[in-house]
This record gives structure tokens, sequence and C-alpha cells, in this order.
């Protein structure tokens, strides 16, 4: 743990040389629904994308100007992916950084664009064009909620963190956004962060850090297993302070920064988890026992996305059963007689053997809680992993069944 | 195409020389939960099983009983699953083969046993070892409903298919029966399916026909993805007219043979689909232009799995934009730039451009249809495939989520 670390408003623009804004331009009937996040310098840049083979216009369009490792700007749309729109999606994204970045006077190189909402409809360029001299005007060292707010789809609530400590005298700043899969008009469970801090580093390092801390906060989430085609997170590293010790694999400060960067995306992980789609319930799996950590994730993810579990935790069911069932079906060896598996602290199966149906009624009394744990050991390793979930409940299926408008 | 391929009635008793039989013994409060299959003589026997890691005890058993390759009867029940019961469900599985076994005078190792229903609670053996004299006595040559019937747990209706045909002036038959995935008050999905022919085969080559089959034919329906502790498929040839010829794989009764046992597993395979837990819609998702026939596949099961498929299915929203997303996440390379996607013979994307709503709106129209074909055209090799699925309603959830008795 960090000494001294302390949580901050404004998600992204928490981040000193980090300005944002959030307005209204007529993609949604309502709501704001166009975004910029803009760094006062070039800063590094690391992202990572869906691994969906099919991908929206701007996920293609990012990846390819992230290569350059230098950003300036990220502009981001709701009420439209701009996916699955052919050549003239890919000409749309385009248009969008061209037309941010001759406002903001940067070259559009240095723009990266993101979209989120409905699949299949052509990008509405008029009112992103002529909204965008507005945006740039809008631009606020505080206007991090209004961004979050502006990248939001069915999200019930905008999702922001930010923590800042101090090392070496100085002090480190890591803000982000995101918002989350609410599905009910667009059609995609889209997952947006944008991250940035005032912290340098070189591109290959910060990419190779995003990546891992990815992998062990949003890729160890689900609310139904879907992947979006449009998936992005994004890092900003300023580098502001000269001052500031530089991000390396190896270095402490490396190791503090991902420690923080890792609890800022932990944090708005779970957000998304809270806001998904008809959730009732937060589950955190804990897998350990397994030969490698990667398989721990395999299991914990078997059991988060599997609709028996899913539905008997709307249900308040403490169905251990169907547990240990999803466990068994997630590709991963182990001897089902030496399992312990309990809810909260209750104990259900120890060694593979069911315990007196007086432990289930204790554990019955807990489902009725928002929050709800589930403990699995396989007794086959020391690998270990966490994962979080929502349930699914009657709720989802009427929200994602309802006709497009 | 065999010639004067005939349906007939009676699934596993079509078959000249089984006898079943299906009775209450008092596992269910009602219906009947107890069913026999008997050969006239030892019959070579071969069987596939869950690969889940988690292992009902009557699989267990029945996997070590098969090794023998020669099987006279199947004992089964339905109301207890007997799995996750410990040492004590092994018992109790040999045990009930024992009974079975004692009243019939044949050996304990000719009896397989299966079982289906709540989990994680001992078999009640009394009502079983008491009952097992008159389950005996009533074994008919028309049995096979009664024995379907019995092995039902929510399923909505008996799953009976069965064929004959003439080959080289004999007649063969095939039949079986199965049961599908009915949740209500059970614990799991279990699927079960006893298949009998009077035809002659080798254990190995058996076992390989069965293997290949149930590939094609159980492994490609899904209902919501979850695999139970307790699947299983057994087929016994009893080999009954000494007349009739061998199944070798390479011989042309062998592939007539193969023919007709997987039409009998595709009928059985998709009454379960049709009999899925609060399903409302019978989708079959074709998919063309993948690299192999197994990648094919890998993409119609994962259209075929996806929650926001399957929830706009039951909202009759024909939302080709969550078949190709799901289609992305298959983990099968392909150029989405070049797929095609039709919704029965209206195609609403061609080389990956989407076309003019008025095809959507045509396609909309055919949703309201219980049955629903999807065409998938991926244009990256000749491998294909057909899975089939039913829809994600409301129903499924309130089903689940409602609780253990």
């Amino acid at each position: 743990m960090i000494k001294g670390l302390k949580r901050l408003n404004g998600g992204v623009t928490a981040v000193p040389g980090v300005k944002a804004a959030g307005i209204h331009c007529g993609i949604k009937k309502k709501g704001l629904d166009l975004a910029l996040i803009l760094c006062e310098r070039d800063a590094t840049a690391a992202g990572v994308f869906t691994s969906n083979q099919v991908q929206a216009a701007p996920v293609r369009f990012s990846r390819q100007q992230i290569h350059s490792g230098k950003i300036r700007a990220i502009v981001a749309n709701s009420g439209n992916a701009n996916a699955c729109t052919g050549l003239q999606g890919d000409r749309d994204a385009r248009k969008m950084a061209e037309a941010t970045a001759s406002n903001l006077g940067i070259a559009a190189e240095r723009v990266l664009v993101a979209s989120t909402g409905v699949i299949g409809k052509r990008l509405p360029m008029k009112c992103i064009l002529t909204a965008t001299p507005s945006l740039v005007k809008e631009l606020r060292r505080n206007g991090g909620k209004k961004a979050a707010e502006a990248i939001m789809t069915t999200d019930r609530w905008p999702k922001l963190s930010a923590l800042r400590w101090e090392s070496a005298g100085d002090s480190v700043t890591i803000g982000g956004i995101a918002k989350g899969s609410g599905m009910i008009r667009p059609q995609m469970a889209t997952m947006l962060c944008f991250l940035a801090t005032d912290a340098y580093a070189r591109p290959g390092v910060l990419q190779k850090i995003l990546r891992e801390t990815v992998e062990n906060s949003f890729n160890r989430i689900t609310v139904d297993g879907d992947m979006s085609t449009n998936d992005c997170v994004f890092l900003l590293a300023t580098g502001e302070k000269g001052a500031a010790p530089e991000i390396a694999e190896r270095n402490s400060f490396g190791r503090q920064f991902k420690e923080a960067l890792l609890e800022v995306c932990l944090d708005l992980a779970k957000m998304i988890v809270r806001d998904g789609e008809g959730a009732t319930k937060f589950l955190e799996v804990n897998v350990r026992g397994t030969p490698s950590d990667a398989e721990a994730k395999m299991v914990g993810m078997a059991i988060a996305n599997s609709p028996l579990v899913k539905t008997a935790l709307f249900g308040e069911d403490p169905n251990w059963g169907r547990i240990l069932a999803a466990a068994g079906n997630a590709g991963v060896r182990f001897n089902p007689d030496r399992v312990d598996l309990s809810i909260g602290k209750f104990y259900l199966v120890r060694q593979g053997e069911p315990l007196p149906t007086s432990q289930e009624a204790k554990a019955q009394k807990l489902m009725r809680n928002r929050n709800i744990e589930v403990h699995i050991h396989l007794h086959h390793g020391s690998g270990e992993a966490v994962v979080w979930a929502s349930d699914l409940s009657t709720e989802y299926v009427r929200i994602n069944a309802s006709y497009r408008s």
C-alpha cells in the first residue's frame, strides 16, 4: 500500500495540466453526448482495444493513431457506436479527429477518437462538426464530470476515479473516467475508459503497464460475457512536472505507479459492474489453489459468466452446486473431491463433501445482501484470482429484448 | 439419404429385443421417476459423458462399467442427480446397479446407471431399492414412452425418436429417448440420451461413431451454455439379428448406420432445444466460409450463446449488429469487411456493408416466427457448421432464480 494515497474528485481532470468538456450536440435526443479531453502538452499514450474481430471505425482509427506514442486529445461521442458502418465509418472517424484538431490548433495525428451507442448507423457528422467549436470552448480544469456524463449511454451514473500520492517530494496524480455496459437502446455493451497521469513514461513501458493493469481490472469483470466492438482504454502520461521520476518497470516509483493505476482501474471496473444492466447484486468470486493465476481467472470467469449462477444470485439462492458445476466447465483440470467452497464465511463444501444444511441456511441469509463473496479453493496449486460480476435479472432480459428505436 | 427410411414410434423400444419400463418410486412428489431399459442379450455398448471436471456419481460409475464393452441394462432416475454427494454417492450408484442386476438375474457389471435432478442431496435409496422389483415387472416391448417420461425433470414432453431401413434384405432399427435441460426445481441442466440398435458392432467402432455423432448433434445445441455434471449418452448395439451386416467405419452399411444415427440424435437434440427453459424461439445458425468446420462451429456457438443475441431473439429484434459482434468474439480470425449476413432469405449485411433499412423491416417480420434461421458467411475458407439454440426469455430467469424446494 502506498503511504499517503489520497482520493480526489474530478476523475481525469484531477490530473494537473488536463482539461475536459462534455456538451450536447444532438446525437442523442437529450443529455450530453460529445466529450473532449485535452493535455496541455504532448503526452505519452498507451491504448488497449477490444479483441473482437469486428472492430468499430474509431477503434481501427485510434489503434493507428496511437502508434506515434504522442497524443494531445481524446474526442468521444455517445449515442452512436460508428460500428459496422463500412468505409464511410472510417472516413467519419477521421473527420471527427481532424475537426477536433483544427479547432484546437493541433495536428490531427495527436487526436484519439472513441464512440459508443447504436451499431450499424452512420455517425450524424453534421451534429458533431457543428458542435466542435463549442466543445473546445467548454474545456475546463474541472470538466471531468461533464466528460464522464457525455460518454454515458444507459449508465445510470457517471464513473470517475482519481488518486494522488507523494513520491520523492513530488506529488503524482492518476485520474480516469469510464462508461460501462448499458445497452437499453444502443446495441453494444461498450466499455470506454480514459486515464491520465502527470507522471512521465516512455511509450513502450506505458503500454506494457496499461496492458497488465487492464488484464487485472477491466478484464476481470463481466456483466454478460459479451465483448463489444468498441471497447477501449486509453492512458495519457503528460510528464508535466519535469521533476517527477520516470516510470520504469523495475524502479520503486514504477511499482508505486502500477499499484495506484490498478487501484484507479479497479475502482472504475467495479463501478461498471455495479451499474450493469438490471444488476441487483455485486458478486466477488475469489479463486485459489489452481496451477497458475491465469487458470484461477478462467475458473472465476466461468463462474461469473454462468447464467445458472447469475440467476441463482438474482434469486438469492446459495446454490453451490451451480457454482461447482460452472467451475468444472472452465477448462481447468482439478479434483472435485478436494474442493472447498464458501459463501461469505460460511463453508458449504469441504474436500468435495457437502456440509450440513444448517450451513446453507446461514449462507441463505447472506444472499439477501447486495454484495456477495464466493470463495473456492481447488487445492491444486498456488494460483489465485478475483473476478467481479453482476447477476442476471428479468430486468436484464427486458432491457435487451426491447426493440431498437 | 438412405432409401426407404421410416420413422417409428416407441423410441428405444422400437428396436427389436429391447424392453423398457418407467414407474413412480417416490423420489419426485409425483410423476414417473425410475426408468429401466433391458436388452434380451448382451449388447455392445458405447458412452459419451460430460467433460465437466465435476462429475456426478452415476457418471463416474457408468464410465467404469462401460469399459467392459458389454451391457444388458440401463437404470435411471429423475428427481435427484446424485451429484456432489461425496463417497456416499458412489456407493449409492453402485447399489442401484446391483439391485437392478439381482432383480433381473444378470451380472452387476452389465448395468449402467444415470441420474438427473437436484444436486447435493443423497439419493433416497429406500424408494429405489423397494421399487426395483416392480420396475423389472413393468418391462414391456412398448415401454419406451414410459421410460422417456420417467427421466423427465422439467421437460414439458417426453422425447423419443426411432428410424428403420432395409439393408441387404435385413431391416435395421435405431431408437432412442432423451431428456433435456429443464431446471425449474432441479439444479442442473442435465442432458440424458439412451440409444439402442439391433445392428452389430465391435465396441471400439461403436464408441468412435457415437463420439462423432454426439459432436455433430448434442454438442451443437445450446440452451444457456452451461454444461451439466450428469450429461451422458449411451448407445447399445444388440446385434440381435445375426444376419445383419457388421457396422464398420468404411463399409456402406457403416455409412448408412452413421447417417441414420445422426438423424435420430439430431431429432432428439432439436427436441431438447424446443423444450428449453422459457424458450419461445428456435434458432438455427448456419455458418460458412471459415478455415475449418470446427471454427465454423465455434462461430455458431458464440452466436448461439450470446445473451445479447438471445435476448434480441426473444424481443423479435433482427439485431444483426449483435450477431456480428458475437461472431467476432468466437476466437476465430476473419475479415469483417467480407462478411455476408442474412436472416431467413433477407440479407442485412453484404461484404461488411449494412444494407438499406428496408431489408431490416422485412427481416423484422420474419422474427415473429417461432423458427428463425441466421446465415453468416465469413468468406475465409470452406468450413461450415449448423448449430441450434433457444432464446433467453424473462421466463428463463424466473425459472432459474426461483428457490430450491
